[in-house]
């Protein structure tokens, strides 16, 4: 880790594996994306809330299954306690439940953090990432998990991403049909290795009438519940196939849910799902002695960054400066600078050069770099004149104005 | 941690010692209050950088001094490397700049996330919190730390705190009286202990002038370089005593300060100091192996929020919904799904009621309890009408109208 060199000593400058620095254009694309996210869950009557990235481990072992809990990041702190950092939210949102009794029985909220997991990164997964959560608490009316994925679709279309579908599940069909938890997780499998493979799986499993009941199931009519929440969405301008499709076979890993499952998928752009939820009535009754139901959907931020900036699906500039206001020398720095607080009074974001000494050309490469739209130049003429050069940096265009001027253009 | 109670395993819901869950009303009072910190950041022309919650362990240790090494969350990660918890975002942007080439070699970013700190919580301290920093690489120039400190004060301007002050120093003033480390340890308790008990200190310390040396501190005259980053704030407009003072016996705990140093006082609400920072012109270059010159302050998020809600010093909501539409019954559920779909269309914040059996009387409290402004109650009158009543929960007023008046009404 340690490099000796010149006779000091250097610490190697890296990032843990599935790590990662979002360095400023990536930073101000995910806020960006995080404010329109955040604005369709308001939309919709959710509000915010926090948890601590760290839990006690009794907190966190046991709710997500065994494979899961070897992924949890566990440590002992300094007061010997045992304690795990945040894998997903909706344990943290079962506990919070359980521990305030002034909220209220029917609890809406969103929750945008970041989970961790030692996860094989080997396979492109990273074991930092931000979940973006929504949860409705203390209801069993079919109306919330509408509500859901009403949100879910119209915080997609609000992203650019309108080539979705979410896929829709009752778990309570596999309960029916005799299916094991082990046969379920076979059943997942179905996208990745065709009908043929999951009959014989479930086959060597010992299922003997394994073709049949496949039959059986991939021919499922939808539960009253799922019906219900089609007639809701639909009733909200949705439509089946588009918006919304029952997959009879359709399964997810989590062990904590118990009825209405789904997922969204966007074909066009990726073969993953982008976001997944379900109905979880006996997950916060771990917390409390009495269930309380509950539905939700995490969406992956990450993934869906990726997809956005991939395909270009909404427009993000590099930064969130403006105009960059140049200095000519270390005398017309306070010149610069009295342009650059008049700028910064009327709200336009605004950097000045902060080397006095750089040559003009060096400062207009930085903006070109960073990606600034617009750069002031003034030197002794100008200043004399009373004006400044305003360089529009897409257009390769210059001209010479008053800042009254200035601020006018800036401002639109 | 388990209880058992009716057979049943119950999970003791509880927080760790220093950490916090934030509920609705103070989760949605701390995004307003970062979106406004952030607005101001971007002002100034700083951008976003975020980096992992992890690194390793050689990356933090020894950076911030012997004893804040003791408050370090480090321990071993599944594949047995040294890790350790973001301890502030001073030293994360230092390994950034050695790691990655094509960052300019000026560079303004600012970073909002949290921090952990083993601390002792009897002092009222937490574990994790997050902090809010400003920081530019690159350049020496005087007009830079200027930026620091003018965009500090007006972030906290936009909060509302407009009784705040900058204090300076410069730590070159303590070299060149030739001040020791636990000297300087020392000095920064006088606003604690008083002039005459530091002296004292000292004294004990070996110092056999301590009284002069002392007498000589607190009569110093600003350096050149404190004098012109005053004259750069005074011609943006603040100036001495009201908006920065230079205060010859300030210190800072941190080991890694160079030069200019800074705290924020806001002596009307709080003593302890709500932002601090410096030029640090050393610490990079224990990633790089040249020293790269930067300076930079650390807003305490956390303080400041229980400062603006405590005095009321901006007028924060305790949620982000707007209206609530009331369910008459489940026959009536899709009149309501209805009118809630046509707010939502028109980008106002909607929550509708999610239990169709719930008495009005049920759902008129939740709006209270969550202090939602408006209630929409529509029953088989109003929908054989097409209208609505409209509740104005803070005025106790209700009237009947149109769904396009309700639009139009909300929408303002």
């Amino acid at each position: 880790m340690e490099n000796q060199s010149s006779g000091k000593k250097i610490i190697k400058p890296q990032t843990l594996k599935g790590f990662r620095d979002f360095l400023p254009a990536d930073a101000n694309a995910r806020n960006l994306i995080i404010q329109k996210i955040r604005k369709t869950f308001e939309l919709y009557g959710f509000e915010p809330l926090e948890t601590p990235a760290l839990e006690y481990a009794d907190t966190l072992l046991g709710k997500y299954g065994s494979e899961a809990d070897k992924l949890l990041y566990l440590f002992n702190d300094r007061g010997g306690r045992k304690v795990g950092l945040r894998y997903d939210q909706t344990v943290p949102l079962s506990r919070v439940i359980a521990q305030y009794p002034q909220i209220p029985r029917l609890f809406k909220r969103y929750q945008i953090q970041p989970v961790w997991r030692a996860d094989n990164t080997q396979k492109g997964r990273y074991r930092e990432f931000v979940q973006c959560d929504i949860d409705i608490v203390g209801t069993e009316a079919e109306l919330a998990d509408a509500e859901i994925i009403s949100c879910t679709l119209n915080t997609f279309n609000e992203l650019g991403i309108t080539q979705r579908i979410v896929w829709l599940n009752d778990r309570t069909i596999f309960d029916n049909l005799g299916f094991t938890k082990q046969e379920i997780i076979i059943l997942d499998k179905l996208e990745k290795i065709g009908d043929q493979a999951v009959i014989e799986e479930l086959k060597k499993m010992g299922r003997k009438n394994a073709a049949e009941i496949f039959t059986l199931l991939k021919n499922t009519q939808p539960t009253p519940r799922i019906k219900k929440i089609f007639t809701a969405l639909e009733k909200e301008g949705f439509s089946e196939k588009k918006d919304f499709l029952f997959v009879p076979y359709m399964a997810r890993g989590l062990d904590y849910y118990t009825s209405t499952i789904f997922e969204v998928k966007v074909e066009s752009y990726t073969s993953s799902s982008l976001a997944g939820g379900g109905r979880y009535d006996k997950l916060i009754g771990q917390f409390t002695g009495n269930d309380i139901p509950a539905v939700g959907i995490a969406f992956g931020f990450d993934r869906l960054v990726d997809v956005i900036l991939e395909n270009n699906l909404i427009s993000i500039g590099k930064t969130p400066s403006k105009v960059l206001v140049t200095v000519f020398n270390p005398e017309y720095e306070i010149n610069s600078l009295d342009i650059a607080t008049q700028l910064r009074k009327s709200s336009i974001n605004t950097e000045i050069y902060l080397d006095p000494l750089a040559k003009l050309d060096r400062q207009l490469k930085y903006a070109d770099q960073k990606d600034i739209p617009f750069v002031v130049v003034l030197g002794p003429d100008e200043v004399q004149k009373n004006v400044v050069q305003l360089k529009n940096m897409r257009e390769k265009t210059q001209r010479e104005i008053t800042v009254e001027e200035l601020v006018k253009i800036l401002k639109t």
